[in-house]
């Protein structure tokens, strides 16, 4: 069968889209500038390997996207080095600004490196990002260029406002479900609608199909968002309450706990008096979904999910990669990735 | 005199692009997110005011370019911003880097709201620099915008590789002079050469032409900066002995330092026994200039002066603003600015 997806074929032409970016950028640098980037890649230094690398679902969105959008998968390999480079750049900050000394099992970037050259490689690495974009020149026309490199830079600016709020709220006692969406809409949902609309604009189709790719991967972002909002709660690994498992430990202000904190009752009162402990995970994963905020979460990201599929079928994808496109949301929405 | 440059109407449009830029893109956005790029860029908060701004000489350089090279200086308005709000990026960062709680005399972005929303102030500043040039759509072929969008990007990647090496610096005890320009060629250089650059590409000038008025920014950046390392150890506020003025009592290895460290004579030998006191900076800096170092940076210094008046030449500046340009790097040179 000619026309069926060969995914690790992607990912490896990926990965080399990628090698080339961060190699061809870094030549002749003298010191570590290089080093530390492939590290944070999982390309070299401890514990390097396969499991460090995460699973490029951004990048493969844009592939699939371009593909079921009538294009050749190929001309957006530029486009999703690029995507992929950004979300690294936001994981290196993000490790920064949330003091976390580990990331997939291995020591951060500034942890190793220090907090000064850690938001430089971070700096870098966004750089480099939309260096890799302007490749898309090769296999697109000026105009399709400048879109996205217009797309790519919309989606770190709302990155930014989302990462803003998600920082402001740590301070706030109280917060809006309003809030949290607009929240999760920038840091998390923004990126994957560039990574759909990314793929749309490498293949050339229309605006209107254009959007609909767009509004298909925001809407898909907000869903796992969601969707992973549950998970860290009652999830099997939050439940048995090690701290970086359980967003009740972690005191993460997700959905089901800002809608927790509404209801006023047991959950809220427990809450706010103060960090909760390991051995109370379970028990008040219990009152908080007695209180409804389970099913409300759930029935949140069904909602999102249902948005994400009626936009997947305005922007009517075809071929073989159409599939690959619904199986690939199915395993972000599951957690099967 | 119609062409006559009016540097006060050039100044004013520019901050013009500046508010517009940083307004547009903060729109509709809840919190502190406006307020911190708002009070770094001197327009709000407390001390805010044209002292706060600093000089904007890289947007000037872009705008004064843009017009030697044949261009309508107002087509090079969203170019002009880029490079105000990269510049002021990579001092958010810098400040954070470096531990630094003053900056002008105000305090800090990090200083004011913590280290994780300053990381993020910066991002977001980046960001809505590479926005802000993609606006020359407007008065730019596409073509032209590419062209000076990969200019731009280029330059943020040489910053970050000179910001790389001058924290790697930080800890090594010998450094070669090479090493030296290799760091203030991406520090300092690299966005002043893109400024003539990205002034003649807005033009829509010769390739030739344009390498010309880049090789001008980039060699006046490095005149500029071997200039300044003079100051910082023989100027008058740097030998009263303040330690914000004097970069012995700071431990930076500026040109004249590296120059004395490999004398090894009577200033290395002080200055590899430890931190030099504020007693110490007027009979240091005199022994540092005994043993040759003033001269050696004022004959390199020159030499970069005499390379960059070369490039300038060959890059056939045009009425007007040829005069202005000569003398904005003239009162760059001399830091009458």
């Amino acid at each position: 069968m000619t026309d069926q997806i060969d995914m690790n074929f992607l990912l490896t032409s990926l990965e080399d889209e990628l090698h080339s970016a961060i190699e061809t950028h870094s030549e002749n640098m003298i010191g570590e500038y290089y080093s530390m980037m492939a590290y944070h890649l999982g390309w070299e230094g401890e514990g390097s390997g396969p499991d460090a690398r995460g699973k490029r679902i951004r990048p493969l969105l844009v592939l699939l996207s371009c593909s079921a959008a009538g294009g050749d998968w190929q001309s957006a390999l530029p486009a999703a080095a690029s995507v992929e480079l950004v979300h690294n750049f936001s994981l290196i900050h993000d490790d920064i600004q949330d003091n976390s000394p580990l990331r997939r099992g291995r020591e951060t970037v500034w942890k190793r490196w220090g907090i000064a050259q850690a938001i430089n490689a971070g700096d870098a690495m966004l750089t480099i990002a939309h260096l890799a974009l302007l490749e898309l020149e090769k296999s697109c026309t000026p105009e399709q260029t400048l879109q996205a490199a217009h797309t790519l830079q919309q989606a770190c600016l709302e990155l930014t406002k989302g990462q803003h709020l998600d920082l402001a709220f740590e301070a706030q006692e109280q917060l809006s479900i309003e809030a949290y969406w607009l929240m999760v809409g920038g840091k998390t949902a923004s990126l994957i609608g560039a990574c759909t609309e990314l793929g749309a604009i490498s293949a050339g189709c229309t605006d209107e199909r254009r959007t609909a790719f767009r509004e298909f991967g925001f809407f898909l972002g907000l869903a796992f968002q969601a969707q992973d909002d549950i998970l860290g709660i009652w999830g099997d690994a939050a439940l048995t309450g090690k701290s970086s498992d359980s967003d009740l430990l972690a005191g993460k202000k997700s959905l089901p706990v800002i809608f927790g904190m509404h209801q006023e009752g047991p959950f809220n009162e427990r809450w706010s008096y103060g960090s909760i402990q390991p051995g109370e995970t379970e028990a008040l994963a219990k009152q908080l979904q007695k209180e409804g905020a389970r099913e409300y979460t759930q029935e949140a990201a069904s909602q999102m999910t249902a948005k994400a599929l009626s936009a997947l079928e305005r922007a009517r994808p075809e071929g073989e990669a159409a599939h690959a496109l619904a199986k690939l949301a199915d395993r972000l929405l599951r957690r099967d990735v």
